[in-house]
């Protein structure tokens, strides 16, 4: 363990967040909000630590894997610890679980928020709540080490330990570059989105805030009703790039290079085949509650691509629903989005990997003889992806099934805690019953609190780094 | 595919089951019940349509390993398909989906009833369900193929199918006396349970009937209360009875032959570590709920042995327990009791290789280079073991989510649903809320109680012998 160069990474990690807090500083300066001086007092702490860390560059540089895997869950969990302090010096909150759990919530972009009513919060603090989802959608690290003055194949070790999805690949050799081009992508459809929310007659600030919390796939709202109060168009254009930061950022690049065919992969048809699936589902079985067959149409899209896209806006309280639809919309906050997007969950492509790991284990029950390799886009996937997917897949439901036990200690009823779980692991935000789109996660103790926080860092950064930390072996010397 | 090889063991599987039913016909003699006449029917429709199918043996007597699957899970569904006409025919149901989800609770041991109150039930029906799961606990074919007039290694191939756990071992080199021996075993515990029964006070016929469905770990009640109304004693005698029918049978061969050591394997310990932390929690949790800590106690064993060795009894309403109890108890479900038992669920084995393949992914994680193998009772683990056992584990979650979804069209509660699936998957019987251990199934529609009857065969047959019967490649020629 290269304990000095952690340290010194974990120094730029502040240097960079304090800069991350400028935004909302700027903010409370053009609505002279008082709640700036809590921004103020986090960047000059921020700035303190991160001098004393970053001082002295260490000597030796090295990385093995597993500091890559300390590295980012240290990262995520040290941005979320300074990143919660506003909440707490603002006033805004007493209670500085609740500022970590809110600020945890942001950066792995979940949503869940500990607020019961987020309209009567000071503005700047509900742009550095729609910021930390923008920061943590595409990954802060990578963006970081893009930058940092280190060189060599190390930064593919945080890369892949940060990045959604079963395997990684680069799009041009250098790491620094791919970064670069992904985070351009980024910027470019948050300015589209942007663009289009003004052009509806939304506000700047509105604007802002739900482009970054769309495009991190987040979800925390500015209003109480979430987006219930905004026009169908708006409604549209957020539930449209919604699924747009669900798909594999990978495809955009190739849509670019003018590859449309490979862009348009297995895992992203596989996506629209479910979208469109799961919005006629419930579209037929919400068609009695609204007015007309478009009305339910407009709500079972925007259902389903808040919680497939795993962002949790919500237009109407689908906690009502029938259950066919509850269920469906369950069942696809585990599936989730695509591999390489914003969005969380166990990922599209992850799923398909397993139902044909599943083929062909009965395949090979037909005809035992014949072992055939699992292929997807007509290209074999080696054996260790396989088995590393359905490891991971076993690894997240046991650690869904410990959470939801541990949170059954404060006594809500099934379903709260069942998809309290759920909507934290898979990033999503709003589970149903008393975690529904029309609730907050207030209620909870400070125990099961620090279970859901631990939940949201380990399903957005794919288990592993969270669950390293606690294994002996890590911390031994070389 | 040896269709006609296939006719004639189903054919033999039918001459078996019109013996079978000769047990309850002659409790209707007994207690002079007019029932009788539909198991004397059934007898006879039995016997026509073996002796149509076994009347010239098959040239070619070859069974291939995809003829095992199919020749298990047909012949459950046949037994399942036959064993329910004195349901319809005695009058007690006018529904034959309904006899055909009673029976094929029963022969896959869940106990999940469609009856509203089973004291009304003549007592030749009461003795048939018992019956059904003592016949299904220990697995009908490999009992059948012991005696049939068929030799060689193709017997191995369907008791792998049939035999619950992730690797079948013979005790001695030939499968028969294999067979012969645990059945041996499954007898004499049977008898005993049945002496001690009688010696606290129970009756002749509720000692036969609990016996056999202690046995079987089914679960199916004589009682509209279960267990509820028989003295601590009996209850006590009840649940240590299900605890040791959920043990590995290979253990007690072992203690017979003066193994004591090699009977206490890591699987068994681990079974026993956590019937003891879940009835330390429980009891912690009710122990406002009842009189004395005694009391208490008592009914947060019997609600774990019942739960853990999937019979499902209950003493009392274990539904409006606190969350922490419900949820220990669904995660029970879902872990089940020891492989080469008569319980079901996942089975510990499994979740222990599961448990040790992802603490071998985080220390593959932290040393990339280092790859150990997984071992149990000191002996490594084939990666075909752990390969098929992980993809088990990852097949039981997606059918127990699309069985989910199937249900969910029904349109009762979240809990109703997840824990129904649970309940039959796992092949406990009751589950929470509206199929809670004082309800029934009989309110599900016709669809979901199929949907239901393919998971119980599913559970008890290790999903894949049910899932080859829908893969085409399955009937294709050899």
């Amino acid at each position: 363990m290269n304990y000095r160069m952690i340290t010194y990474i974990l120094g730029w990690i502040l240097l960079f967040e304090s800069a991350f807090l400028l935004i909302p500083s700027i903010a409370a300066l053009v609505f002279m909000e008082t709640a700036g001086y809590a921004f103020l007092m986090t960047i000059g702490i921020c700035l303190l630590v991160s001098a004393l860390l970053i001082f002295k560059k260490p000597k030796n540089t090295d990385l093995h894997s597993r500091d890559g895997f300390v590295i980012v869950s240290l990262s995520w969990i040290v941005l979320s610890l300074f990143g919660a302090l506003p909440f707490v010096l603002s006033g805004v909150t007493t209670s500085y679980v609740d500022a970590f759990f809110e600020t945890v919530s942001g950066f792995t972009t979940t949503g869940a928020s500990i607020f019961t009513a987020v309209e009567a919060l000071p503005k700047c603090i509900l742009l550095w709540r729609s910021f930390t989802h923008w920061v943590g959608g595409m990954g802060v690290l990578v963006f970081i080490m893009a930058f940092l003055p280190l060189s060599g194949g190390r930064n593919m070790h945080i890369m892949k330990a940060e990045s959604p999805g079963p395997s990684v690949s680069k799009l041009v050799p250098r790491v620094r570059t791919t970064a670069l081009l992904l985070y351009t992508i980024y910027f470019a459809l948050t300015l589209l989105q942007f663009i289009l929310l003004l052009c509806g007659g939304m506000s700047i600030f509105d604007a802002l805030n739900t482009s970054f919390a769309t495009a991190g796939t987040g979800g925390f709202g500015i209003k109480n009703d979430s987006i219930g109060g905004y026009s169908p168009y708006l409604q549209i254009v957020i539930g449209i790039f919604m699924l747009l930061f669900s798909l594999n950022f990978n495809s955009y690049f190739l849509i670019l290079k003018g590859k449309l065919k490979d862009a348009f992969n297995a895992e992203i048809r596989t996506f629209l085949l479910i979208v469109a699936g799961a919005v006629a589902a419930i579209t037929w079985n919400i068609r009695h509650m609204f007015g007309s067959l478009g009305e339910a149409l407009r709500h079972a899209f925007f259902a389903v691509s808040t919680i497939i896209s795993t962002t949790g806006f919500a237009t109407t309280d689908f906690d009502l629903w029938p259950q066919l639809s509850r269920t469906v919309l369950v069942l696809l906050m585990f599936i989730g989005a695509c591999a390489g997007s914003t969005g969380g969950g166990i990922k599209i492509s992850r799923i398909m990997i397993i139902f044909k790991t599943i083929f062909r284990e009965i395949r090979t029950a037909i005809h035992p003889k014949q072992i055939k390799k699992i292929s997807m886009d007509g290209k074999a996937i080696e054996s260790d992806v396989v088995r590393s997917t359905v490891n991971f897949f076993a690894c997240f439901v046991m650690i869904f099934a410990i959470s939801w036990l541990a949170i059954s200690f404060d006594n809500y009823d099934f379903t709260t805690n069942f998809t309290a779980v759920a909507a934290t692991i898979g990033n999503i935000g709003p589970g149903l019953s008393a975690v529904g789109p029309t609730c907050n996660y207030a209620f909870f103790s400070n125990f099961s609190k620090l279970v859901l926080s631990f939940d949201m860092l380990a399903g957005r950064l794919e288990l592993f780094p969270m669950l390293v930390l606690f294994s002996p072996a890590t911390w031994k010397k070389y």
